[in-house]
C-alpha cells in the first residue's frame, strides 16, 4: 500500500534499517531482462533470463517535485549474483542535470559504488554497512553486488536532477567489476568506445 | 582524526549504524550552556549548566561546498534528558535558502522532529529507527530526543542550504515539546511573540 507523501508539508516514510523495505511505498523492479545487454557474457544473461529472469535490483521512485529545492530519496536493495563473471549491479545513470551530487549511504550488505565522469576518471567506493558514498557533481554512477546478501543502501539527491542513462544503456560503465577467485576487480570494458562516439 | 573530503571526486565516510559516530570526521558538540536560553525553565537550566553542563547533542559539518549542486550530510546525535519538563533538543533552524528540503533518517533512538514555516504551520513527526522524515521547502526543524538512549538520525541537505538562527535563537518555536507523564506533548511557547517583530 503507497502512502500519500505531502512534499510541500512534510511526512514519514519508513525504510526497514535491515533490508531497505518500506510498508508505505512500492519499489520499482529490475529484473535481468531489462538490462540484459549491460552485461558482458551474453550467453550467460541469456540463459539466466531462460531459467527465470531473475530480480536483480529495487528502489524507490517516490515522486518528489522536479524542483531544485526538493530532494528524491529512498533505499537501493541489489541483490546478490552474477552474470557470468560480472556482480549483479543497477543500470547506473548520469544525472541530467549534470552537476548535481548524490549521497548513498549503506545500511547492509557488501558492494561498491563504481562512478565515471565524462573525462574518464574512474573509481570504486567498496561499501558496508555504516559507509557512506559521496558521489561529486558530474560522476555516473553504479551499485555493484560483491558479497552474497543484499547490498541495501539510502540515498539522497536533488528533486530536479533527473536520470540520464545515455550511452551507458549501450555501451556501458569504462569498467566492468567481476569476480577474479572471489574477490572483486575492475577491469576495462571492452564495450566501451568512447562514449556512445 | 578528521579525513581528507575531495567533494570534486568523491569519498567514503564512516557513520557507524547505531550510534552515528565517525572515525574519520569530528563532531560538533553543543553543550546546555551554548543553547541555555533557548529552554522555558531558567531554574532548571541553570542548575544543569553548574552542575556540570551537559552535552547535549553534537553533529557533523563537513564542510560541503557552498553550491546548489553539492550535498551536506553526516549524522545528528542528541542526548537523552530534560531541562524541567522540556527534552533534550537542537537549537533547530531555517535554511538561509529558505526554499531548500532536508531528508533525516532515524538510525537510532526515540523522538521526533519539530517543524514550523513562517506562516505558523506547525507538526511534530514522531521518529524511531528506520523512519524516515521529510522537512519540507521553507520549513525550520529541531530535533528532540523524546527516549532514553540517543536519538541518531542520518541528514541530507543542499551544499548552499546554509543555517539561518533568526529569530528561532531568541523567541524559539511556536511549540515546545515537553514530558506530560512520561509521554510527550505539544504545548504552545509562551516567549514566542510573533517571530522576532
Amino acid at each position: 500500500m503507497t502512502q500519500q507523501l505531502d512534499w510541500a508539508k512534510g511526512f514519514l516514510l519508513d525504510f526497514a534499517l535491515d533490508t531497505g523495505a518500506s510498508h508505505g511505498a512500492t519499489p520499482t523492479k529490475r529484473n535481468l531482462s531489462q538490462m540484459q545487454d549491460m552485461y558482458q557474457d551474453a550467453k550467460a544473461a541469456a540463459r539466466l533470463v531462460a531459467g527465470g529472469d531473475p530480480l536483480v535490483y529495487e528502489f524507490y521512485e517516490l515522486g518528489a517535485p522536479e524542483h531544485a529545492g526538493d530532494l528524491a530519496f529512498g533505499t537501493s536493495i541489489v541483490y546478490p549474483g552474477k552474470v557470468g563473471d560480472e556482480y549483479f549491479m543497477t543500470k547506473g545513470h548520469f544525472h541530467t542535470v549534470l552537476d548535481t551530487a548524490e549521497v548513498y549511504y549503506c545500511l547492509a550488505g557488501k558492494g561498491g559504488m563504481l562512478i565515471e565522469n565524462p573525462e574518464g576518471d574512474t573509481n570504486f567506493f567498496e561499501l558496508t554497512p555504516g559507509q557512506a558514498v559521496y558521489v561529486p557533481k558530474r560522476y555516473a554512477h553504479r551499485s555493484v553486488n560483491t558479497g552474497t546478501e543484499k547490498l541495501v543502501t539510502f540515498f539522497v539527491f536533488r528533486g530536479d536532477a533527473g536520470h540520464n542513462y545515455g550511452a551507458i544503456e549501450t555501451e556501458g560503465f569504462r569498467k566492468l567489476v567481476v569476480d577474479c577467485n572471489g574477490a572483486p576487480v575492475l577491469i576495462d570494458n571492452p564495450k566501451w568506445a568512447g562514449g556512445g562516439a
